[in-house]
């Protein structure tokens, strides 16, 4: 598709400043785009890399509009991220999945039930008693084990693992490679053996919920593990046996839940925070890069660091580390100076004795 | 099944304290518990946890008995995790597995051998030459790799993967998603490129050994990468090539073990541990969350922080570097005092002097 | 195979010191070889599990060949590692891999093109459209997403997944669960909700990549997320989306890239290194074991930490930090004294007065 930036900015509202009559055919990032090219910047910050772009047309936030260079052609915008994916669904439309049905090089077991335009891939496996709802994609080597029951509009990708009796609430993701309802990590140490507890427990992803490739989200020992609606977890992730996540949370790459952890609404993690057994996260609170969690965080917080403290605690700790040559230099001083404080006093009170 | 609080004390050896007509029929959490469920507390912490379960009968331990509620219906154990394990697979018996063989839809070479009550599942894959013991279960998915040979009653969940050669003993548990012997990260830099190192070595898995969902166990170079009997690694957890471990270790998620890294018995990994190349963890040591190991670590210690160290050391610089704020302004006032002193003691000899 | 060392020796190029008759038949670490065994050291600090060894025969740096036991059998080598390795290719060669082609129990779209000499095995899955070249294996399992291309000798291994559209050069080693071209981890928050951000970028493998066992790395938002060319990632990494790395870097395991990053050629990370989105790693630079890294890394910078910082202000930092204690008490010595100092200096100008 080829489209004059004056056309594709009536189709996604945004104001044209320059060139309207410039042609783009497709979506590109900053630094790969061309002059046949549409590109965006989401804010003001990388103003060096719009101008080393050779982009034909950028979107931009409106407030970023005075600095442009006039020779080039703008595409203002209130939201210039909504208005490029917008764009870019243009040039690149979303193929509508097919419905292929179930695959003869799928197995899926006779007491299984599977809903009404629902793909099962070759490869895949769907255990004894399995529910699996309409509008449903098992992809190539997903697994669901006996007795699951998965909502509708469910995406398995491929060689994603559910064990036996997970649950899935509507519109559920799980990419590929994750592993949803293994066994928790849960053994009793007896005669100098790690005895392994049995978990009946299971786990249940509610409505909405993303899971990231190579996730690992544990069964409970009794009740279930809980992602509550909406909450998006990325690559790597491992929420132990037993926890209960809110909704709407969102987890970055390898953050790691210990057992029964449980989280409000609304938390956020960044990347490769790891949070100890049994703690609660506040609703809406934030945990920063790394952050090791010890202690229960309140509503709202922002922590960061090992052990996780609020941020501008981490922020004056780190200050004053810093600050630690010097004063260890200045301590030095100190008792030089008393020293001869000292001795100078000694030395009067001797004089006037003598 | 229904059965009445003191008909289940005699059977899980409790004593009971309040009602022992209510019945009760299942197990949950404390917090998800109602009037007609089992529930437990492992000790006396959740006391508020408990008071506010809605559960008809809880198990908890002898020694919490004279705090509890008289109105209420109590099951005392001296061991209450023990007690509700027992009452749960009382409500919730173990499903014998099922023998259904060969599955026509998996993929067995046949050079293969493969024992008794052995179950190979629809789209698992046995190499060449592979030995497979008796009562085994090879999941849907699970790739046991040619010339592998694997002990009696092992599982490999779903889509586990065991490359070529790799040896199990018996009653070890492979988790779904689990890789098992793929190479060391192993390169000579030579000219400017990474050249590959062939790893021409194995891994062995010792009798009793459980791998968590995503965990990855890297091959020997030469020889074997061995995890010792009664092992337990928790999910994505990452051992690298050439590393022993003793026996009866458990490591928690996402710990990483660089090349060469050898263990003694005993030895315990919090989550997100790390240890650099070709140390070694003495016997029964073990490592707090998060820990990052640089320096071998004696029998029995009890190491954290980055770089680690023992963990009394840790706390009390953690603590000093809380004072830290403190002791700046206290050096800012001894500063000011020291230069009065000064100040006074010259205006002494100044007056003195004249 | 059995063969005198001495005759060893001239194959691979090493002088014997000791008894060139000696007879070896494998190789075998230190401390698992015995008399018939060939073993290896690579530097000269393992002396103690040398002379601990068993072994028939090692080979040892030829600058280490002063500190050697005279009646023991010795191969001197300027390349001691090169040396091994060629000698464990004499004693255990390298299998040539047989072409069974396309197997019937592997599902490949008929709109799929498959090269000269590839290996499809069972249970794998090729996409519509995709294009794979010749003499490549998609192991037992493997996952071609639709209008994938894969170079030549490229290599799956089990379960590994390739999402739609993952390009590949020649020679790309994936193993086994890695999953390449899940979607980034991106979301609008609107009204209380993520909104899922489609990705319709790709990931591009370049030729010489190998990519680790469960590791992860996702597509690009627009464009592509890019390893280059040589690059090595170990087990668990995580590359996030839009990152594009230069050549030859290797990262070791459970390294964690947000999105956006870029790097220049030869970076190299240890293990558990996190970095933040939209950061520069500057060419042949170092990132050390657990760094978080914050800021862009200079061409050729050593860092380490969390924050991360240079080497040596990190290494000052700790020597700082180690300080403490004796500091606080230090401060606390010289309050007291400048307290007597004031007292005494009070009481000598009370004296004069007097």
């Amino acid at each position: 598709m080829e489209i004059r930036v004056e056309d594709l900015a009536a189709r996604i509202g945004c104001d044209v400043q320059g060139d309207g009559a410039q042609r783009v055919s497709d979506v590109r990032p900053l630094d790969e785009a061309g002059p046949e090219h549409l590109s965006f910047a989401a804010g003001t910050r990388p103003m060096k890399r719009i101008a080393a772009s050779a982009a034909g047309a950028v979107i931009v936030p409106r407030k970023a509009a005075a600095g442009l260079d006039a020779a080039r052609t703008w595409l203002l915008s209130d939201d210039a991220q909504a208005a490029f994916i917008a764009a870019m669904l243009l040039f690149r439309p979303a193929t509508s999945r097919g419905v292929s049905g179930i695959s003869s090089g799928a197995y899926v077991s006779p007491s299984a039930r599977i809903g009404r335009e629902t793909n099962v891939f070759p490869g895949a496996y769907v255990g004894e008693g399995a529910i699996i709802g309409d509008h449903c994609d098992i992809g190539p080597g997903a697994v669901v084990g006996a007795g699951c029951r998965l909502g509708a509009f469910v995406t398995l990708h491929p060689n994603a693992v559910l064990y036996a009796g997970v649950q899935t609430g509507d519109r559920v993701i799980v990419h590929a490679n994750a592993v949803i309802g293994a066994d928790g990590f849960g053994y009793r140490f007896v005669d100098g053996r790690y005895e392994k507890i049995p978990h009946t427990g299971t786990v249940v992803l509610e409505d909405d919920v993303e899971i990231g490739a190579c996730t690992t989200v544990d069964r409970g020992m009794v009740g279930a593990t809980r992602i509550g609606a909406g909450t998006k977890l990325d690559n790597l992730v491992m929420i132990g046996h037993n926890c209960r996540l809110g909704r709407h949370n969102a987890f970055a790459s390898q953050v790691g839940l210990a057992g029964s952890v449980t989280t409000g609404d609304y938390v956020r993690c960044a990347g490769q925070v790891g949070i100890a057994d049994h703690l609660h996260m506040g609703r809406g609170s934030t945990l920063g890069a790394k952050a090791g969690v010890m202690d229960d965080i309140p509503e709202g917080g922002h922590y960061i660091g090992l052990p996780a403290v609020p941020e501008k605690d981490a922020f004056r700790q780190l200050v004053t580390v810093a600050k630690l040559p010097d004063l260890i230099q200045q301590v030095k001083s100190l008792t030089k100076q008393v020293a001869e404080l000292e001795a100078a006093l000694e030395c009067a009170a001797r004089t006037k004795a003598a």
